[in-house]
C-alpha cells in the first residue's frame, strides 16, 4: 500500500507557508481537516481548516486530481498563513488523519516512479531549486526541460537499433540475410561514442557553473593581492551569495561575476621557502589553495622587480599546469619591468585596483569557460554520477571498437553495446536500482 | 492612479517560493510574463514564466478576478521553484512590466482599505502570522474570525443609537418629545462602559499571551534556581522557540508552557548587600530583571535555613508587589523549617528539580492567567494601540456619567459620547487618518 505523504514545501518565516500532501489518501484527509466534500480540481477554494471544534485557519486549498499533479498521485495544496504554530499544527493534523511525514526529496521520487520525469528531469529539479546565479539556472533548466533526456534517448535508440540488427543476424544461423559491414557498424559507434564524448566533456564546466569556480588569488605580500580581491568582491558586493567565512587557513568569498558563482581564495602571505616554519607553512598553504583551486590569479606588482620568492611561486604554479591568469596589478605605477620564463604561455591582464582600470576584462576572462559553453547548444552535465554514466557507456563503446577491429565476433562486441545501454539506462532512471533512488532523491530538499 | 504592487511572500529556503502581485495591471503584467491570455479566476495553471526569450520557470500561476481577492484587487500569485536567482529574477520581470515593489504589510493595507477587513481583523492577521503558540494563535484567531469586531461594533451602536434620541431632543426647540430619563442614559452608558472596561482588562493577560510572561527566578546561590530553570527548559526543549541568549546581565530563555510563551531570565548569585561592589551588582540585576518580569519565582533551598540575603532579598519582592510564586526546593531532602513574613498571602509550591516532583503543578500556576483566560469568552485585546482607544472611550463615557449626575445639559454629556464612540471608531479603521494606517501596516511582515 502506498503512503500518504505531507510535508513543508516553502521556507522558514514569510507571510504565506505552502504545506503539501500526495497519496491516495488526500481526498479522505482534505475533507477531514477542512469538512468540504467537494473538491473541483485546481481551483483554489479559501476555506476553513479545522482542529477539532477550533479554527486553526482559513486558507486558500487546491486539490489535484491524479494524474494531473506534479507527483501522478492524488495531491493537496495548503496555503496557510506562516505561523510557526499553523505550519506545525497543520502538519500534525494531516498525520493523525492518516498521513506520514515525507522524506526529502519523496515528491520527486514519485514523481519520478509515476512517469512524471526521468531522472535528469529530476535532477534537474533539484539543481533548479538550488540554482542562486543565472549561469546555474541556465544549467539546470536545461536538464528539466528534457532536452538533455531528448539527447540521451537519441543515442540509446542508435544503440538500440544496431543491438537488433547485429542480433538477429547472431540468430540467423542459416545465414540467411546479408551481414553488416564493420564500415557500417563503426560508423553507428563512432556517432554515438562522439556524441557521448562531447556530453562527458562538458562536465568540467558544467561542474563549475553549479558549484562555483575556485580561483586562487596568490602572489608575494603587499603584490596586491588583498585589494583585488576587495576590487573584485566590492564591485559585485549586492549580489554576493555566502558571508565571507574564515578558514583555518585562508579566507574565502563567494560572489557572483557575469552570473557565474565563484569562491575565491585570498592566500596567506607568501615568503622565501627557507624561512621560518611559520613562513613556510605560508608557503604551504599557496601551494594546498592552488592545488584545489580551477583557476589561478597571479598577482604581481609591476612598479617592482620580481622577487625570489615569486619566482619560486611561478615555479610551483608550472609544475601544477592549471589554468592560470597572471595578473599585472599597479600598472597606475611606472613599470619596472620583469621576465617570467614561458609567461608567453599564459594571459596576462593588466588591472589597477586603485582605477578599476583592466577590472572588466579580467572578469571576462575569469568567467570565460562558462561564458562559451553558454554559447554553444547548451546541453552540459554537472551531476558526478551523470559524467560517470557517460564516462563508462564510453568505455564500453570504445571496447565495442577494439573488437570490431580484432575482427572479434559479433556476439563479443554485442556485449559492450548492451553494456553501454545499461549506462545509458542508468543514467535516465529506467533501470536504476531501488536504493540508488533512495540515495538519489535523499539529496533534494524537503517538500519537494 | 493605483500601482500593481508585487512581493514574495514566503520565507527563505523551501522548495517553492510564492510570489504575488496586486493591483489593477496585473492581468497585463501576468499576460507579458507568461504569453497567456486567457485566465479563469483561481484557478492554478500550470504555465511557462519567459524571460525574454529563455524561459526563467514553469510554475502554477492563478489569477484572482477583482473584487474576489484578499485585497479586492486583481492578484496572480506563481508558485515558483524556491531558486534565490529565480525568485529574485520573477520580482525584475513583475517590476519590468510595471509592478513595483510592495511596501511591508501593503496587501493587508489594501484589503482593508478595499473593505475586505477592519483594522482589528488586519491586526488579527498579522498578529496570527507571528504567532507561535497555541495561546497566541487562539488570541489572534478570535481578532481576525470578526468575534472582536463584532463586539466593538455592538458598542458602537449602542452609543450612537443613544446619541441619536439625545440629539433629536436637542433639536426639538419646542419640547414636544417626552425628554430622555436620566436612568435610562445612565443604564445605557453604564452598559457600554462595563464592556469596555471588561474588554480593556484583558490587555493584561492579552499581553502576556502575545509577547510572552516574562519570569524571573531568583534566591540565593546554589539554591536551585538554575536546576529549576533547566528542569523547565528541559521538559518542552523540544518546542523551545529562540535559542539560549546570553545578555550581559542574565540568561534568557523562551520556551513554552502549556502552549504559552514563557521568557525565564536567570539571574546572577545574589548575595549579601554590604558585600563589595560586584556582589552589589549581582543584586541589582536580580532587582532589574524582577521589575522587568510579569511573574517572579523565588526559590528557597528548604533544607537549610533561610539566610540574611534571602530575607533581603524578600523585602524586595514584597516592596514590588508583583504576582510571585514561591517554590520551595529541594524538597527531596529533610525540611529544616523556615518563616517569611506575610508568606501567607503568596502561593507557595514545593518542587524536586531532582525527582521532578511538583514541576508539573508549578508550571499550571504558572501559565494560571493566560489558562483562566482561555475559559472565559476568548475576547482579549493584546495590542496597546487598541487598548488606549479602548482607555479614552472608557474616559469619555465616565465623564458622560459624571455630567449626567452633576445635572449639566444634553449638549454637554453628548460631547463626551461622541468623543467616545470616536475612539471606537478609531479603533475598528473607520476614522484613521492615512499616517497612522501607514504606521500600523508598516508593523506588518512583507508579502502580506
Amino acid at each position: 500500500m502506498q503512503t500518504t505523504i505531507c510535508a513543508l514545501a516553502t521556507g522558514a518565516g514569510g507571510a504565506v507557508a505552502l504545506v503539501r500532501t500526495s497519496g491516495p489518501d488526500v481526498l479522505r484527509i482534505l475533507n477531514a481537516v477542512t469538512r468540504r466534500q467537494n473538491w473541483e480540481p485546481r481551483k483554489q477554494i479559501f476555506c476553513t481548516i479545522y482542529d477539532g471544534e477550533t479554527v486553526l485557519d482559513k486558507a486558500l486549498v487546491t486539490y489535484f486530481q491524479n494524474p494531473h499533479s506534479f507527483t501522478g498521485e492524488d495531491v493537496a495544496e495548503f496555503a496557510v498563513h506562516a505561523s510557526p504554530y499553523i505550519k506545525g499544527r497543520l502538519l500534525e493534523l494531516l498525520c493523525a488523519a492518516g498521513a506520514v511525514p515525507a522524506k526529502r526529496g519523496e515528491f520527486s521520487q514519485r514523481a519520478f516512479l509515476n512517469g512524471k520525469m526521468d531522472l535528469i528531469e529530476a535532477q534537474g529539479l533539484c539543481d533548479l531549486i538550488a540554482s542562486g546565479n543565472k549561469a546555474a539556472h541556465r544549467l539546470a533548466m536545461s536538464s528539466l526541460d528534457g532536452k538533455l533526456s531528448a539527447r540521451l534517448s537519441d543515442m540509446r535508440l542508435k544503440i538500440t537499433e544496431l543491438l537488433a540488427q547485429i542480433e538477429v543476424r547472431l540468430d540467423d544461423v542459416d545465414e540467411e540475410m546479408t551481414p553488416l559491414s564493420d564500415e557500417f557498424v563503426r560508423g553507428e559507434i563512432t556517432s554515438v561514442l562522439t556524441h557521448i564524448k562531447a556530453l562527458a566533456d562538458t562536465f568540467s564546466v558544467g561542474r563549475l557553473i553549479k558549484d562555483g569556480l575556485r580561483v586562487a588569488i596568490v602572489g608575494a605580500p603587499n603584490g596586491g593581492k588583498s585589494s583585488l580581491l576587495n576590487a573584485l568582491v566590492g564591485f559585485d558586493r549586492a549580489i554576493v551569495a555566502d558571508a565571507c567565512g574564515t578558514t583555518r587557513d585562508t579566507v574565502e568569498e563567494t560572489l557572483e561575476i557575469n552570473g557565474q558563482k565563484i569562491i575565491l581564495t585570498d592566500t596567506a602571505g607568501i615568503r622565501d621557502h627557507s624561512l621560518d616554519p611559520a613562513e613556510r607553512e605560508g608557503m604551504r598553504r599557496s601551494v594546498r589553495a592552488m592545488e584545489s583551486a580551477d583557476l589561478i590569479l597571479l598577482v604581481l606588482d609591476t612598479s617592482r622587480p620580481l622577487t625570489d620568492e615569486e619566482r619560486a611561486l611561478w615555479a610551483d604554479i608550472e609544475k601544477l599546469g592549471k589554468r592560470t591568469l597572471i595578473v599585472e596589478n599597479k600598472t597606475d605605477l611606472p613599470r619596472a619591468g620583469y621576465t617570467l620564463e614561458n609567461a608567453q604561455n599564459y594571459q596576462t591582464l593588466a588591472v589597477s585596483c586603485k582605477t578599476g582600470e583592466g577590472l572588466e576584462a579580467l572578469k571576462k576572462a575569469v568567467t570565460q569557460d562558462a561564458d562559451e559553453a553558454h554559447t554553444a547548444d547548451g546541453l552540459m552535465i554537472s551531476n558526478l554520477r551523470h559524467y560517470e554514466s557517460l564516462l563508462r557507456a564510453q568505455t564500453e563503446l570504445e571496447s565495442a571498437l577494439l573488437r570490431l577491429t580484432a575482427q572479434a565476433g559479433g556476439e563479443i562486441y554485442a556485449e559492450h553495446l548492451r553494456g553501454a545501454l545499461l549506462h545509458l539506462k542508468d543514467l535516465i532512471g529506467e533501470v536504476t536500482p531501488d536504493d540508488v533512488l533512495g540515495v538519489i532523491f535523499s539529496k533534494f530538499c524537503m517538500g519537494k
